[in-house]
């Protein structure tokens, strides 16, 4: 018997290397229900980890969400987060442990200018592990988070190296719960990130060439580092995608889905997103009555893979006329035939091919069938200048003109 | 004129923000006279960066190198440290951090298990820039540092995480001078890392499962991150590594294959080599009288890749069986048709592509040709057997009769 006990003793976990000995453990109402929480707290449970419970994330994320979550963290005093979700849940648990370290600053400190103060995260914070059970953010890779800034209606983040979990564990076994309208939106977030990082302006045509390179911005344009991420997240997209979205079961499909998720999440956490990204934050900012299908929550939302998708068409079109060869590439990827195809075709081709995409996966007909119409348009391009965070990395300026007429195109896909 | 003088000192440099005030530059003697020095030389100067210059880095290193350089390196009491030249530089400086940060460590503490004590680096290392002017070894991202130990006529190494350089500095700018044969041993280097990182025993076959994370070894074994490394890596090669061998002037194929080095070192640097590199390392160390064209120095020598190189088509058919629908592909990106291959041939017929690829380019016709016979194998055998911190990941066990064989099939190429 003691050999047995000893032996079981041997056995250490990640958190017990950090020394965490009171955990904070994060999720959603709905996953706090599912399987890939309850494998947790066996494990939390068998190998004698002290964790307190937060079920509260907002699907959506909202400042007043955080600042709840920040709050429990505080007063948890905890050594240690494990946060085991999609998004919502990681960049929630990436909020609360910064805020939590850095007890006596102001919620905007670390929110990203021109919104917030954007100011450098100095303070040290505590091990996170970040579980995904969404194949859709890369936040497990990335020093973001993301919320609706319920104020002005409009989403921003924080964006710090410092935010970017110790750990991420990418286990396909926890998708297989995920609902279809999960699968098909987280997918297209992954489906974006690889679109927006591979044609996001080069990084050597960034400028002003920072004078000191601490200063770098963690968004450094497409490179061929990020470039690598990109085309890999898009063929597994392309191949695995509908698959993953159709069938619960087919667990080759969900497991590529999962590791593109994280693959798309180094190469747009490195490289940047642009136009799509920066015009979903009003989207689903800006929401009105729209209640997405397969998302079990108590209030109207655009899921982020929706918003930032569909205005795909439209932005690679208008994009396309800087690196055509790039987005043909992505055409082909995507299941276009381009063997014929001319240069200056190159942002129609990707556009219908997206197009044909989505059609195929039942995605809404367009902004107007989420709830949007003409009139909306002024909000939505003044709700998407703030974010020249990522609008910046578009491989061409846009004006506001500009951002009208992709909003507009974008009422209608089919 | 204040404002000129003001605005020059807002610029940084990365040493500047680790505080460096005392930097130990390191080189080899040839490179010490190259544009790749003056140009970091200079840039020292401008920045008003003190440093003390260390040439006397050994190409291909020994035991007796390394601790020649940190002996400079504990007097000089340095505060950061940059390297410029291939990995034999890197990894001489490398070495000379972790001890001069460890001064009342033994020589062999560090060196890897079994011909040393495989201790784990607990000391804090001092920052190290790494600048690599050869495109091969990956030594910039990698935690490895290779040296021959006399003693004992062959070659291990250190390898810890702790070593990894803090940056890499990936300017092909500094591969223009380098001649023909470095070239493409260097390159050699580079295609075998990608095609033994790509082979090497699958991460999740790897056993037994260690009882605590942390002691993962640094060599996991393939894994769908590295293997986006290796076959990255190998396209370049296919496409770039003849043009930059054959023309100094050609800046996008040895742009590409500066790429393609830090590519392939950061798929191995965590997938892990195997028997190329493991027989590599008797292959050097035994070496008699074989002097290496274009490689300036004053012993005998055989250069790295081309160490590793001459075993690769008898390595890859022996163990073509484990995976042959991987050497196949691998066969194909390198200019194989294999459109009607079997898969029983994939062994043949990935060594009958390298056999021509290295035909070529000019590689002596085996280890016959480098100046070994058969009476040489029991030894080339023997000096195998302690690399089995890589042979180990090798995806089939090898007798030490199979070692034979293999190096026995290696005598003769074409
Ligand atoms: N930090 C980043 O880098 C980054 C990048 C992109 C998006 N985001 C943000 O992430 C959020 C979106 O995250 P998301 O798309 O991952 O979804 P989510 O976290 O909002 O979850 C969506 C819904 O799916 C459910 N769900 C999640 N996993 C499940 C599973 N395995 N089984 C059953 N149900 C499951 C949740 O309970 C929820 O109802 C947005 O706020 C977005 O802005 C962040
Ligand atoms: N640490 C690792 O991860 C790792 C991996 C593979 C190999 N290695 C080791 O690296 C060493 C081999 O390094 P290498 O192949 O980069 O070559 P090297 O450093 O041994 O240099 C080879 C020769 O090329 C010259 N040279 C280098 N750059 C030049 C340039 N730009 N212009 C002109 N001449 C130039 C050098 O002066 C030298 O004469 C071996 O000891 C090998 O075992 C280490
Ligand atoms: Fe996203
Ligand atoms: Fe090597």
């Amino acid at each position: 018997m003691l050999h047995i006990f000893k032996n079981k003793h041997k056995w250490k976990t990640d958190l017990q290397n950090m020394g965490a000995k009171n955990v904070c453990l994060m999720t959603d109402k709905n996953l706090s229900q599912l399987p890939p929480v309850k494998t947790v707290m066996d494990s939390l449970v068998k190998n004698g980890i002290n964790f307190k419970l937060y079920d509260s994330v907002r699907v959506e994320p909202t400042d007043r969400s955080f600042m709840e979550a920040v709050e429990f963290a505080k007063k948890g005093a905890f050594d240690a987060y494990v946060a085991v979700g999609g998004g919502s849940t990681m960049d929630t648990c990436k909020a609360a442990n910064l805020y939590a370290s850095s007890p006596h600053s102001d919620f905007l400190d670390y929110v990203n200018a021109p919104i917030g103060k954007g100011k450098p995260v100095t303070v040290p914070l505590r091990p996170l592990i970040a579980v995904p059970t969404t194949s859709g953010t890369g936040s497990e890779t990335t020093g973001v988070a993301i919320f609706d800034y319920e104020h002005l209606k409009v989403k921003t983040g924080i964006a710090s190296r410092a935010i970017k979990p110790t750990l991420g564990l990418i286990d396909p076994l926890h998708t297989l719960h995920m609902p279809e309208r999960v699968v098909a939106n987280s997918g297209f977030d992954v489906l974006c990130h690889a679109l927006e990082s591979y044609t996001a302006l080069p990084y050597h045509m960034r400028s002003p060439c920072p004078s000191n390179p601490i200063t770098r911005p963690a968004y450094q344009g497409s490179n061929p580092i990020s470039d690598i991420w990109a085309v890999h997240a898009l063929q597994i997209v392309a191949k695995y995608l509908k698959r993953a979205v159709r069938n619960p079961d087919d667990l080759e499909a969900r497991s590529n889905m999962h590791l593109a998720s994280a693959f798309a999440g180094i190469g747009f956490g490195n490289a940047g997103v642009h136009l799509c990204h920066g015009m979903s934050y009003p989207i689903s900012g800006l929401v009105k009555k729209y209640k997405a299908k397969d998302y079990k929550v108590d209030h109207p939302l655009v899921p982020h893979g929706l918003s930032v998708v569909l205005t795909s068409p439209a932005v690679f079109t208008f994009t396309a006329q800087m690196s055509p060869e790039r987005h043909l590439e992505m055409a082909e990827i995507l299941g276009a035939d381009t063997r014929t195809a001319r240069i200056p075709d190159a942002g129609p081709i990707l556009a219908d091919t997206l197009r044909k995409f989505l059609f195929d996966l039942d995605v809404d007909d367009g902004l107007a069938a989420i709830g949007y119409s003409k009139a909306d348009i002024p909000a939505l391009v003044k709700g998407t200048l703030p974010q020249e965070r990522v609008t910046k990395l578009a491989p061409r300026p846009q004006s506001e003109e500009d951002l009208s007429v992709l909003f507009e195109a974008s009422m209608k896909l089919y």
